[in-house]
């Protein structure tokens, strides 16, 4: 089970995120192209610190909106989407590669995942975008209960999909994340979270918010850098998964 | 003796230049990434446009600064440049490659240009953004009656210069293009840019504003496809290279 | 019956509409304020214009979405609508009142305009937002048969209505535009524009869709000043609409 | 004396300045409106928080970069300067009128700052931009040794000059600020800023770097309110300032 985080979201003379201090815990960085966040700059340094650290380079592309941090959903059409999902992942490319790195895989962030989760007309000109690299570029999506449409789509397009999951967030029966106005939405202790990121590791199920166990195709888990405790619970499953994998 | 020009100006809902009309005429299209001008999506558009005729795809890196159209010279960090650089020609060699197509070159714009003539360090960080590319990308740049300096720069980083001329302005005794503020700056007169093109084409020399002859060293022409009177000069310089190539 | 028309939507160095030609035939310049189009300068320029053809001024907000020239909806908050009106109306007063004029009412634009047809939320939002000048500024906004519900939240606000009809729309039963899609949708010839700004004006009922008649309450047509036909168009619902107040 | 400090430049998700912290010691906010820093959402928090401590509202115009927050000079003409600049307090007294206050001043930020201290034709647009307001805005501008010129260009506009001086940096003997490269160009020990500050207060010469006195005419000290060591320095400079005046 990867491990993956948002990274350089930075901007101009903004700071956001410890980067620094999560990277040495990670396997995948998503890095942000410019559209929501980032800049040139930042995203040399970023791709930087990710090689140093042996981290795999993946684009996180944004709908066009700075100053809403890619988090409002804008009725963009499919065209329009796969034009800027490719200007953004090739920026990084460029950038990466002066850095003897390369884009691993895509992301889409904010508004634009959840929008690719809800319209299939944004997810095939997502994996549209991906498709016509001479290797098509993996997708990093949110798993759910049942991946087969999505499945479907990415043989359609030749895409490989990185399904991910959540240590840190509640389920419900469809496997989908619980509305953040629920209670138990979100996990703040780091016992659960680590206990749900083995758990998920395993490969065995965990309890939806309707009671019953539910199973989540995954192979690398969305984790957080904001704040000291954030990256601690990152360091603990980091260390619960190493644990895992030796005791095998 | 090749032709360039500027290409895929428009930004959303604004159109600017008339690009259908002047690519059949010309070898290299300077596509605007975003900075200056363009979107993903009029990328995408020139690009094809480019590849129906043939013609050569070059990025055509700015400033940030789209309300001035790249005309504003910016105070920008070497380190700045080197990254805006890489994202723009990285976000256009993606949309090219989807299409098939590769970006061939590099050609500053506006202010970024002018900066680099001027300041050795614009133009080292615009050498070394072009040098770190599996194969460095070509820098078109303005010749002047003087090389020199540019070519070792050049040598340096190892990148190939693609030196320009102009067919319809005239030169000081530097080989510097004369400030439009001067009488005769500009030629408007349809012959009198087509005898300069092919002059330049021959490799003879042309008068400078102090009249005395000066020669240019220059493998491509910078042509304009702004209005109907551009197109009509650019095809007049098409024809008469041509039928110089063909005479030969 | 005024005539009003949105103006200023060039953006730096692109060129959009014919202002000059438009502004001597209407009553209400809808002026862009940067959000979709426009910038200060071409702000100050179409002030000018407005002031010398003694035209009212009327800022033309919109989400910030320069590239999709604010026709893209977008996921704002009410709290961040209510602020961004008030930003770029408040941007054009200051720009207004240095040439001597002042904002005499706001038209949300594109999306922003649609979203608050359909959503009472934005429509408060919009409301709030011009509530809270010492004289509250008037909302132009599309009528539709039956208004009560805006009136009445317009009456809450303490704002004062500028209703909006079109000469070249069809119209459906309920009084909404019909869909662009549909045959008829869009009238293109002269006479039949001009004879719906004339019964519009006399108010008396136009044809809806459905074959009913029906009666659209408006105090302003909104005209287009975008090329030399609809500006013929526009000379023409003038020269009428004058008649029509001689003759009474 | 008064004390200003540079407010609201927060951006969108992201977070800059203690402006919370920093406000009760203050009596004069320069709000970013939007250009360098700031959305139309923090500038009215700001307001808000300002209005909330009875602390007079400045405009922070600023050349339009927000990736280069403001501190690239970029070759603007007068023109745009003027248009600008109107257009950013514009949209901070729409939003301030709204909360039941108004914009008192305005103070040009970053590199617009600089430039107009260097080129008296930034300063004119500067003051033109001021000078049409029915009460003309008055300028923040920074001190120096000899500012007979600045004083005889705002006579000429009408325009207020509210000079202001920094307790917390070096002086060259013309009254500018020393170069950061410099050694002890800035002041970080708290005692050395609040005696810096209460000799300004008292109207005294402070040390210049050439060793001589300098006397700088001054109506506010610049503060900072970006970590809790600055903080720390304006309440100080506060206190002082109050034992001050109720000593006189």
């Amino acid at each position: 089970m990867w491990l993956n985080c948002d990274m350089g979201e930075s901007f101009g003379a903004w700071k956001m995120g410890m980067d620094e201090a999560v990277m040495p815990f990670i396997d995948q960085a998503n890095i942000a192209c410019g559209f929501h966040a980032s800049d040139p700059l930042i995203m040399q340094k970023t791709v930087r610190l990710a090689l140093q650290h042996d981290v795999m380079i993946g684009a996180h592309p944004s709908y066009p909106d700075l100053v809403g941090f890619g988090r409002r959903s804008m009725s963009c059409t499919p065209a329009e989407i796969t034009a800027f999902i490719r200007y953004q992942y090739g920026a990084l490319q460029a950038i990466a590669r002066a850095e003897g790195g390369k884009v691993a895989y895509v992301k889409p962030h904010g508004a634009l995942h959840n929008d690719m989760m809800k319209d299939e007309k944004v997810l095939r000109a997502v994996m549209a975008a991906l498709a016509t690299e001479p290797e098509p570029l993996p997708l990093m999506i949110m798993t759910t209960a049942d991946n087969s449409n999505v499945k479907a789509l990415a043989a359609e397009y030749g895409v490989t999909l990185w399904l991910e999951a959540f240590a840190d967030r509640g389920y419900d029966a469809e496997g989908y994340l619980m509305s953040r106005s629920l209670p138990n939405a979100v996990h703040h202790d780091v016992d659960t979270i680590v206990r749900q990121a083995l758990t998920l590791a395993r490969g065995e199920s965990i309890l939806a918010s309707s009671g019953n166990p539910i199973k989540l195709d995954a192979v690398t888990l969305c984790v957080h850098g904001d704040n000291p405790e954030s990256i601690r619970a990152v360091q603990a499953i980091r260390e619960g998964i190493e644990a895992l994998t030796t005791a095998k």
